[in-house]
């Protein structure tokens, strides 16, 4: 277990009707609330009518319209609110991308250049506006972190940046705002949570035994809930266990000890920045190839514990065949929960492979991998998803 | 899963030679530290000299000496000295009993009355100095929450108090610091931190899957690592996995979302309050004892769990059998661990079992067990232990 820093502050109110706590929550930080939500959903499910009920004796101003992917161009507007209006804290009502936008808004409202040099270089990011989240998506984790990934479509750049200022002061987390999803929200905001915990599972350290066995219990709960929250939207247990596996899948809990880089989203980024497709669908559609394309004799065993530990697969005598089952079991499992597990059935052709590769390599990041990937191996691995 | 409120504020420093974070760590509150730590064995393995010399330019205050249960005569004597000297942060070097003993000093430096008062009313704590760790030993979990247990031994009381004001601000958690740690305290420590995860894991609440799965996670943990850490002392992965598992079975990630009393901790306090032992050799000796008598209908199912999910067991067509075979595994186990498995082997007998349990189920906590017990049922697991 190599030497780490681990903090997770927020304080996470959990539950049905928790929203409750906003006022108090908010009241520490002051009266003037930026209230950034995405395309509307809050206003049909009465989450924006009870929190702007509880919130009337609050100054609200409001920035509506979050892209699934959020852009550089939106979160200018909202810092240009906070400069303008002197906002005390910044409120998210959302999933991960309303959410990132409010972090870098949160960041910008301090910031004297564009907004895009503090994606660029999260090193710029220096005073932080107070941020509170009301998560209506288990997904990105970002109710729980510092990070946000914010694109400019303009550049076909979508960039992670993260600074533990950015980490929420409070965040609301009511499962029951999650019954009304489509499917597809539920099933690839699954997957993204998988894809956090892949990311930390298969690292080169091999002794953070603790955060392993967390992993593989994070995994068996999307295993085991996913399919319930769909074929059951409104099964409060399902769509909880989801929600605080999100929250717990990527706020540290996993990857203090193991350092290294991440494998697939780099590579998923440059999908989504080109052809602006739901995150966790380029991720789910991602992972298992990358899986086969890094199988080998030196993680095999990694492969195997996977097969074993989350699949609940019996030791056998040939251990790429174990390996092999546990990737197939997860591909099957994302195609039963209806994702899409071709890049040609979302529309997706070879034209610009080349130059997704070269972007997704071009900050060396890959290198340090938990297997390196270079250009010519991140062209094989998105070759393989056609 | 039930609501609940989640923060770990603590900032962990985790690692070899994370010490040095300790000036740039104290800075924040002051000058004025307040060192408190336990009978001397910081001072033999060099941990004294290496905080003295990284805070020459701090004003530090001692306060050595606390018991292994610690006594509120010496938490009156820090109080005294945060009182006189005004102190600005109360530094703990030690295990879970220097750290306890550390946060009600911390209390009490802002009580008027006498400490005893904020051990026996939680709700009489107002303000807290910050409070910093430096921990040696894997057990408590002290290091990561607001709990604290104080004995007062001219009464026979040992009693938990605790409030978020107690969680400490920042925690250094180096596992080579328990290196040199006799091997009935690497057993006890590694029986407590079981039973921390055994106290949240049987309880009524059965939708917390994620809890769950962290809990058999970080029992795995202990299993695995306990026998490897007495049979090479100064293997630094079992050291660190075991010292991750105590900050992570106690920071409320098992407990959230299930609620209801804890089982087993207060019925060894009393033998704890009566016999002055080791915390978690009583722990250890009562667990199987109460796990074998409250085995019923009701609870079989989740001890199934408990012998698959961490012993590994196959599944078979009896319940029971797997039951009581998981038991006699944690038994086993235990004892495997050097741990002296009857009352009677630490010198105690029938004689205060009466007045024991009387005291045990004084405040009514244990009628919201996970099997309400009442004084005829503690009685009986006491018996069981002799």
């Amino acid at each position: 277990m190599e030497n780490f820093v681990f903090n997770a502050y927020t304080e996470m109110y959990f539950g049905k009707g928790q929203i409750k706590n906003l006022p108090k929550i908010l009241e520490a930080y002051g009266k003037k609330v930026l209230m950034v939500y995405g395309g509307g959903s809050i206003k049909k499910n009465g989450i924006y009518d009870t929190a702007k009920e509880l919130l009337k004796d609050f100054q609200i101003f409001e920035l509506g319209g979050v892209e699934p992917n959020p852009r550089i161009e939106t979160v200018r507007k909202g810092v240009e609110i906070c400069k303008n209006e002197n906002i005390d804290v910044v409120l998210a009502i959302g999933g991960g991308s309303t959410i990132d936008c409010s972090k870098v808004i949160a960041g910008g409202a301090f910031y004297d250049g564009d907004s895009w040099d503090i994606v660029k270089d999260g090193g710029l990011i220096g005073e932080v506006l107070p941020i509170v989240t009301v998560l209506t998506l288990a997904a990105t984790g970002s109710e729980m972190n510092g990070n946000a990934v914010i694109s400019n479509m303009a550049l076909n750049e979508k960039l992670g940046t993260g600074s533990r200022r950015f980490i929420p002061k409070a965040s609301v987390c009511d499962p029951e705002y999650t019954y009304g999803l489509p499917a597809i929200q539920t099933a690839a905001g699954t997957a993204d949570i998988m894809s956090h915990i892949f990311e930390s599972y298969f690292k080169k350290e091999e002794g953070a035994y603790v955060q392993d066995k967390f992993a593989e219990g994070l995994l068996k709960t999307c295993i085991k809930y996913c399919p319930i929250a769909l074929k059951e939207p409104d099964n409060y247990e399902a769509r909880a266990n989801l929600m605080w596996a999100s929250s717990m899948a990527l706020n540290g809990l996993l990857g203090s000890g193991k350092p290294g880089a991440w494998s697939c989203h780099p590579i998923e980024h440059e999908l989504s920045a080109f052809y602006d497709i739901t995150h966790g669908v380029g991720l789910a559609i991602v992972t298992p190839r990358w899986m086969r394309y890094i199988l080998s004799e030196k993680t095999v065993d990694k492969f195997v514990d996977f097969g074993k530990n989350v699949w609940g697969f019996e030791n056998n005598n040939d251990k790429y065949k174990l390996a092999n089952m546990a990737i197939d079991a997860l591909e099957e499992f994302f195609k039963s929960c209806g994702i899409p597990m071709t890049l040609s059935e979302i529309g997706i052709g070879s034209e610009y492979i080349e130059e997704m590769a070269a972007k997704a390599v071009k900050n060396g990041a890959l290198e340090y991998a938990y297997v390196p990937l270079d250009k010519e191996d991140v062209k094989k691995i998105l070759t393989d998803c056609l």
